[in-house]
This record gives structure tokens, sequence and C-alpha cells, in this order.
């Protein structure tokens, strides 16, 4: 079947990630995963939520927000609507988690770090992009801290990087854009550290269930994938290294 | 290792599933799993959402909620904080995808059923018992309609179950309840179809990453759980053919 | 007049009222007063509001709710509209009000009770059952702490229940359920101690005014069931007093 | 004993209504009992509620609010707090419910009357001095829709005013001012109409419960009291129908 | 161009401020312009906001809100719809700002002056009728705390007046009532000290774009009615000083 | 005195409008003055608000938000808080009106376009820089739509631009960065055609009054400003016909 952007069935849409984009910002990148874009932004401040307090561990948490206009159509803001969605709620907490997964709250010291994720353009996987996104902008927040001697060791103890893989009119379909995850029968969001390990599996059944050898596919296609955004984050990593 | 309440690795805590329990909705069910009890009704009314008027197909949809005292120490109303939580929605919306991916939409006709699982105790497990009972209430509620001959044919598939497994102190272990699921490394949420088909899978790491064989040893034993659990549906399904 | 049940025009509902059905709270009793069911739970936190501190007093307060599913055409939820709605607010002071009335709050240390009455299935008569039930339940609670030498008095002076009765096409009605009550012309709540004086008296013409003769009759009838629910509170309180 | 101003426990504070005060509104009056003063504003709108469309049927409700410096020290707004809350809603039910009692709905024709009641200055019994008020302020509203022939007879049967009674420290007093109130043992408040019956009877008892002869004593006290608002009405009402 | 209350296009309406209006508030006054009338109230507090702490500063801020039946066709409540508006936010911010700029906040002490400006009725210019009634409010407030030897010395510098001039069909007019600021091309609010100089200069094009000799023109139109809602002020602050 | 970033006087920061930035919005425009960097988009839908149906007329809005890490220090989102806030309110009603003031609504047709102004970065002067970009972003749509054929004449009459200009420790200064914004005496928000008049003139004094020399001066200035900002604009639009 061909796909709508011509890509193969196991092929990544162009990806982008441009660190330290934002000047105020401790941590920052711009990730752009075909049309979707992301600006990922990482706050650090010297307090913990309050059950982490006098615990000498830090925080990691996240926000996540769409514009109104980075869809097809607008959608409206949820500061008018006075409430953040279920779905935003959802993404951010899965984002906070997965970074949360692959840091040392010790290292940290008793510090909150906050990344927004905004997305300035949505054409699907922008959960998965901002994931991606995340752990380069948290890399420089952490890296600055390190470098001013701030803490004892390296917090990050592998990357860790997202994508969303589907079955769609019956056939395996990497990094879905819009139009094909809102087509697919099924859809698994993956997330995966630098050394293979999963740190979240999330495989819904839009319309049929699944049986297992799908379930086993999808995650060695998703791995493919990870694999190549793993490479991506690398390379905005090390050109943080580089003297501006 | 020694399970808080004697179970063995593998053993599922007691299920009570009773049917018809309320007067006034059309379908309900109350499911106890261990301690953990939580009452489903269903509400079916005429006319279903914006987004699918005159399609001549019906909606399941469903709503979530802890009682404020269901918990060890008392978790504050959602109605009194004046927002509907992210865990909340998150459950919420599980819940109805699973019911949806095992009901033929078109044989409901343009209606809404609307499941209502409010937890009475919480002791682990709540959103996979909310599915579970759920299925038997939703159950009720369109086999009346089929009696009554206003449905041209069984809109549900095959059945729908769900359970908690999960990784505690490096060991597997079926349905978690409160104390363990606190203490787990790696929690999956198991949601299948009486055909062992997976309906949504979700894997999620609270501590380390895991590896594709700890995923696979776990889909085994929640496959097991599930298939105990349907039967306690067939026998709680079973009893409403019976004259009261 | 025929009842639509087939009651007598001063026959109360059949009463049922279950002590400690919850694991967890630490005072709880499920009460049934025909179809009518409140489960009230007491929750004990060693600390009082703001204007109690340093005081050596205690306090008591309620919160009501009715599930979705409790009525017999569905009712949104307040936390889903966001906001606790006014005749729920008037509700739970009442409550509130009824069990501090017959509390001695310097003997209940500077600790609060709060009675959660979660209504699951409402047929007329839940404000007034819940109050039934919550001294139960709060009995209980304090019960508890008596047993374990936290009080140095028992602060519960006297039981306190409560019943509505109501004039339906000019005749006196006792205990109405829901199809009396939307009918009635006027509808009196009566909260009365076990002494048999009066806690709260709260008549409402719905229709026409009423006269001094009116509201006498109606106190008569409250207090012959009141003393019917006082009973029946009796019975339950007894029955925690034996060996489980 | 003394009161606080001077007053005998039988004596009411001095009643001043004035009507028509404001330009804009269909009705108004300003009413002062002692320090207390409501501005009551009468809105006509040619539409009803969804539940008595098409039924020939009119309504009156009543809004409530209190400034927020009429009181001794400053009270918040509910529009910064984001919600009406549960003392205001519970008054202004009752001011609309006593309005409604005196009035032939069939006679408004498809009109909603909504009574604003704003409070200036609050030295207790707003919410009888709200009802006071109301009803000469509807009296106007409906007085000119009868002048303009627009209804076919009057709608308003007879007049509603309202005081508050109480005992404290062990004495009956009439018409209780803030200091009065938030000393008494209880508070009795009543609604009455011009032809000497019950609209609404509250009596709560804030510390002690009360008997049956003490609820009889501060019903002849509240009629006195009632009859003489009665009488201010009158003649706020007879200064309408003067030229101005 | 005749205006629609016969006045002249340089004419005010008629101004009435009478000052001490409420007996518990600290400083109040009622203004009165044409059929505009606002109450206005200030409470003093012996704290100052966080940002304050420990400056030896004290605060002036205010809050705006309409009754609902202060306009000809009635406004919902800003409680009942759950938010304060923009327009209302908008012009609080306005009032404080402009009290704030004649008042020497260190020699207020540590303390929060909040005035409420409260229109009863509204016929255009509410905002610098507020502006105007606060500042006498507010010298009522101060003069009493100097009288009690609270203060250091006299923290208002000169007064703060305000009104609303514009452009309607072409010509300059004073002081816009309701109906020609609807129609008006475009709208002044000026806000002058007793000194002559401006403390906020909005101008805004309803319709056309304006140039400087217009903006000039008006600017000198204003003036000259700030001077006579200066008289006023001084009236009615020489008022205060004589025995009650 | 010496600007912060050494600039003189009455000089700009470097301004780049970047049009077309989003690929699903009918019209984009990124502007950057400074580090000051906004988003603009523009949504049509061909509805308009209810008091124009059937007016045959179109609407322009305009909504603005702030990136929580748009600032030096992480502002927390107007979502979470559940509203949005005054000064957001206050902006987005300037932008409107701003844009409207140069449009021709019946050249619209009936059609809404909703201008998304969304700060990335913000360092003073956000207000004035997405009315500036917003004009690009609305031409950008409007041209779409002309060529389309969908509109009879161009309803964009003029450009429209804005700065802001102040007095900075006694010196009059051109565009405000936020350190200098903080530090002013006096604020001057200008908004103009490309006919040079006025749309909007808001000065407001942050600590002193001043008189109209300073107003003139600081017209004259902005004026200037507002002259490069245009000559930008074209620029930005002047690209758009350029072949991609």
């Amino acid at each position: 079947m061909d796909r709508i952007d011509g890509r193969q069935w196991n092929e990544m849409r162009p990806v982008k990630i441009t660190p330290g984009v934002l000047t105020f910002a401790e941590g920052s990148a711009l990730i752009e995963v075909g049309r979707t874009r992301v600006l990922c932004a990482v706050s650090v401040e010297d307090r913990v939520p309050p059950f982490l307090r006098d615990s000498k561990r830090g925080w990691v948490t996240a926000e996540y927000s769409m514009l109104p206009r980075s869809t097809p159509v607008r959608t409206p803001r949820e500061s008018t609507r006075g409430q953040v969605g279920g779905r935003t709620q959802e993404i951010q907490r899965l984002i906070g988690r997965s970074l949360r997964v692959v840091t040392d709250m010790k290292l940290l010291g008793e510090r909150t770090f906050t990344v927004d994720c905004d997305v300035l353009q949505a054409d699907g996987g922008t959960r998965t992009a901002s994931i991606t996104g995340a752990y380069v902008a948290l890399y420089q927040a952490i890296d600055r801290l390190m470098r001013g001697g701030a803490l004892k060791g390296m917090p990050l103890q592998t990357p860790v990087a997202a994508t969303s893989v589907g079955m769609v009119a019956g056939e395996a379909m990497m990094d879905l854009c819009y139009e094909e995850d809102s087509r697919a029968d099924l859809d698994f969001n993956v997330v995966m550290t630098g050394k293979g390990e999963f740190v979240e599996l999330q495989g819904t059944a839009e319309r049929n269930p699944f049986n297992r050898q799908t379930a086993m596919d999808l995650m060695d296609l998703a791995e493919a994938g990870i694999r190549q955004l793993q490479e991506a984050q690398q390379a905005a990593i090390a050109s943080l290294a580089l003297p501006e």
C-alpha cells in the first residue's frame, strides 16, 4: 500500500532537532518530525514538590500543550475552556514518567526540572516527538549545571526516545502521520532507552483486537525507528559542545 | 517471596460479580476483587453525541469516580476541587475504548450507553475491575433491549475483561493489590477479549526499564488471570437468565 | 387515598441499617429506607479547621453526593459540571449541623470527623436517611476511639435521626417516597434527638401556604416516624458490640 | 436582658421601604431594616425556562448577593472565588420559592421575573429583608404590566414578608441583628402571607435542641413582626399609585 | 447637534458625591453622574500582598462590579458565570493604578486599602465615575487613620479624577452617556491629578482612526470636565470635616 | 544615559517578520523584535458571532498567550490556573480592535478571522509586536481568499502597526525592552495606521503623572518607530507574492 506522503512502510519522516533555541530557558530544543514541530523548554527551580521535601532527591515533570492553530482546523485553547483536558493530562504524565525513568533523582539535588512541550504544528506523533525533544532540552539544562559544578554526577543514565507505529488497513507502518493515525486499526506508542529497553509500551486497539504476533512485530518496527531518533538526539547534543 | 495477603505469585484474589444490583439502571453489576469493590451502572439514552448524528450508529462511553473514603486515607471529591483529574479521565477513556472494541456500533441503533463505574472501596486494580464489571452491566442493559425486541442482533461480539500484573521486587505477580502496586517496578494493565486477543496493553516502568522477555512473561500471566475473570462474568450473566 | 406503594398514611418504609460495611473508614453504615440507599463513611483526622485551632475543640462536617444513576434518569456528575450545586451544599450543611448539635465538641479533642454520605439509590428522603445513617457511622468511629482510650468521655449526648413528612393531595403522609414528594403541597423535614427535641424543623410550602394546625399535625407524625428510626439505629449500634 | 441596641425583646428595628429607586429596572425597592439595607430590582423577560416552554405559565426567580463591604469585615466577592457559595444559593432558592407561592403563574403569561436582591449593608436578617423588599419590587413590575394591559388579572394573590426571630441567652427575641444572631441558640426564619399563613418555617438549633413550646412561642413572635412589615409594604405600594 | 439629554457639547451631567454613606466601611462615597451611580467602599487591612512584605510600603487596590440590573437590560452576574470578565479586570486595574499614582506608598505603612466600586446604575462613564468617587472614599479612610495618629504624614499628594469624552457623529462631546458612548467614533478616557497632569490617557478608535489635532482637542475638553469633578470632590471632602 | 543593549534613545531593536511559517493556518507570520518573538496564525471560518448573523459583515478577533518559558522566570499556564487573566484579556481585546479599525467588515463576507498571537519569547513589547505581526498574517489569509476569488474587494484599508515608547529615568526611549519597561515612569503604547493616524493611544503613568508636552514628544517618537515597522511589514508582504 502506498503511504500518503510516499514513504516506505518502515520509513521514518525526516527528523531535525535544534537545541538551544530559546534565550531564557535553561535548556531547550525544537524538534521537527515531518510537519510536526514541538518546542521543548526546561525550567530549573531550587525546590521540589511537597512529597519530596528534605528527601535530597529532585523531580522532573512535564507540561504539554498544542497551539490553537497547530492543527488543520483550529482547536480552542484549554485556558479559554477553563480546564486542562484528559488527553493533555495523559500526555504530560507520560512525558514526565519517561524522563524520570532514565534520570537518577538523587543526583539532581533538590531541584525541579519542568519541561514544557508546546506543539507549534501537529501532524501526528506529537507526544512521542515531545519525549524525544524533551530529552535533548533536559540534557542541555543538566549539562549547564554540570559545567557550573552544581551536580555531583551525571543524572541522565541513558537517552530516551519514542515513536508511534501501527497497523493501517492491515499493514504495519512506522511513524504514523495524522492522516494515518486517524485511520489506524491499532496504535502502538513505544518509549525506549538507549539500551534498547522499554520505558512504556502502549498498544491500543482502535477498531479490532490484536494478537501477540502483531504486538511483537510492532515492537520490532518501533525499535528500529527509535534507533534513528537516538542518532538525531546524539547529533543535537554533540552540537551543544561546540563553541557557539 | 511471600505476598502481603498470602497468595501465590500467580493467584488472583477472590472475584465476585453480582449483576442487577440497582433498581433504576438499565444494567448494573457490583464487582468485588478482594477488597476492591466497584458499582457499575448502565444508562441508555435514545440519542448519540453530535459526531454520530444520523450515522445509524450507537455509542458506548464510561465515567469513573472514587468515593472519597474508598481509599485508606480520605481523598477529596473532584466535584469539590471543581475539576475531573487527569488520572480519572485517563481511566474513563480506557474503560470506554475497551467496551467499544467488543461492540458492533451499528447493531446498537442510535443510542448512547453510559457506564458509570463508582469505586466503593479501592485496594488496587480499580480500573481493571471496572472494565470487567462494566461488561456485565452492559450485557444486562443490552439483554433487556434484546428481549424487548429493540435490537436487530446481539451487538456484543465477545466478552472483555482486564487485570493488572507486574514485577514487584524482581518477581512477576498476578492481580496486584494496592500495597503491591505502590511498590511495583513495572505495572502491566492488560485488557483482553474472550477470544484471547488484546484490546489494550499498557506496560509502564515505574522505576526500571524492562526488556522484551519480561513483557512476554507478564502477558502470559495476565492472560491466565483474565480467563478466570471471564468465567466469573459468564456465571454472572447466566444468573440473569434465571427467573427472579 | 391509597399510597403508591400500598402503605398506610402513617406508615414508614422498611428501614435497614448495616454498620461497619467499609474496611478502611473509621466508621461506616449502609442505610436502606425502602429503595433509598445511602452509604455513610466517617474519616477522622487529627486536625481542625483554622477557626478552631488551639481551641481544644473538635469538628464534625459532612459531604453529600448522589451517584449519577442513583436516580430514575441519569443525573450528570457535579465533578463534570465543575461545581457543587446549591441543593447539595444545602443538604451537607444540614447533615453537619444536625450531627454537631448532639455532639460535645470539647470531648472530641482537636479532631475533625468528616462524614461522607453517598447516595447509591435515590427514592426520596435521601437527606433524612443520610442524617439517620450518619449518626450510626459516627457512633462507630467514636466508639473505636473510646475503646482505644483516645477520648475522655462519650461526646455523643443523644442519638439524632430525621424523616420527611408532608401533605399530598390534602392528606398527611409519613416518609414520602420520590413520587409522593414531587406531588406534595407541603414538605416537612424534621430532625429530632433521642430525647424528642427538635434539631431542625423545615416546613416548605411547595404550592399552597399552610396554617399552624397543619404544622402541628406534621410534627406529631414526624415524631412517630423518628422513634422507629431510632430503634433501628439502636439495633445497628448494638450489633457493633458483638464479636465479629 | 437588655438588647444591644436598646430594643424591647418583642420590638422590631425601624423599617423603611422605598419603591422605584432604579431607573431601568421594571420594578425596584430599597428596604432598610435597622442598618441592614437591600436593593431589590426586578427584570422582566418574555421567555421562560425550558421546563415551562409552551405551558402558558410564567416563572419568578431570585438572585442574592452581598457587596464585599456590606459586612463589618470585608468578604471576598464570589465572582473572584469563581463560584456561588452554598449559603448564597440556599438564600436565593428561599426568596424565589417564597415569591412563587403567592403568585398565580398562569396569570403571569410566559414571562420570567428575575428579582435581584443585592445587600448594600448587612446587619442580620438580610434574607428576610430581601423577601420583604422583593415583594414590593415585584409588585411594581407587575403593576406596570397591569396598567399597560399586558396581564389578564392580578397574579399576586396576597403579600409575603419575612422576619427572623430566635432564642438568645434563653430569651425570645424579635428581628435579630447580626450580633444577636451570632450568639443565638436557636434561629427561626418565618415567611408568611398577608392571610397569616406560613410559606416557610425554618427552625435551626445552633447550639441546643428545642421543644415544641419554644417553637410555638417563636411562631407567635414572628407573626407579630411580620404584620408590621406588611404595613410598611402596603405604605410603599400605596405611594407608587401617587402621581410622581 | 442636539444631545440626547439636551446638554451642550461641552457640558457635564450633574455630579453629586455623598461621602460616608456606609456604616462599616473605613471610607465610602456614593457618586452620581447623571443617572450613573457608583457606591465606593474602602477596606483597610494591616497586611500587604506578598511582593511588598517587609518593604514598609502600603498598597492600594480596587475591585469593580456592576449590579445585574444596573444596565437597561439585565446582565448576568460574573459570580454565576464563574469568572471575572476581561472588561471588569481592565477597569479594576485602571482604578487601582490611578489611585496609586497619587499616593505615597511609604506613608501608608504596611497596610492594604481595597476600594470596592459597585455600580448601582450604569448610564455610561462608570469607570471614570468610579475613579472620581474612589478618591473621596479613600480620602475618608486615610483621614480617619490620620486623626487616629496612625500615619506619619498625608499619603495623598493630589486629588485624582476622571472623565470620558469622545467624538460622536464628527463632534467632540463631554462626558458621554451610554447612548452616546455606543455611537461614538472615538472614546477618550482621561485620568488627571489636581495639578493638571495626566495619570492615564486612553484614546480608542471604535470606528475610524484619528489624528493628532483631535487628540489635542479632546484632552482640552476632558481637562475642563475634570476641573468640575475636582470641585465636587473638594466639597464632599469638606463636608467630612463638619461635625455630624 | 546608556541603554541596556547599547541602543540610541530613538533606536528600535532589529525587526524581522517571516510570513507563511505555518503549513495549516490560512495566514501566519513570525515576528522578531530584538529577543521578543511572536508566532501569529490566522484561522478563517465561514460563520460569524451571533450578534453579526445575517448582517453580511465579517469579524476579526484575536487571542494572545505566552508560552510558560517565554519569560526569564517560568510563568504558570493560564489553562492550569483555569482562567484567562486580566492582562491577557486586555491585550487580546486591543489586538482585535486594532485590526478591525483598518478592515472593512462588509468586504470580509460572513467570515470570522481569528488571529492567534502566541509569544515564544518575551523581552518587552509583546502586545505591540503581536499587532504588527498579526497584520501580516491577516494580510496573507485575506490575500489567499482574494486570489481564490472569494472576496469582492480588498478589505484591508491601510496597514496597522504598533510600538511601545516611554520615559525611563527621565528620558524618552524608543521600543522598550523588558528591563526598561519595568523601570519606566511612563509607558505609551501607540497603534497607528499606514496613513499616520492613531488607532489607539494608551499612556499610563507607572510612577509619576505626566504633562502634555511629554505626551506630544512620545507620540512623535512612536510615530518614527512605527514607520520602520511598516517598512518591515511591506517587505514581508512583498515576499509573499514571490513564487515559493
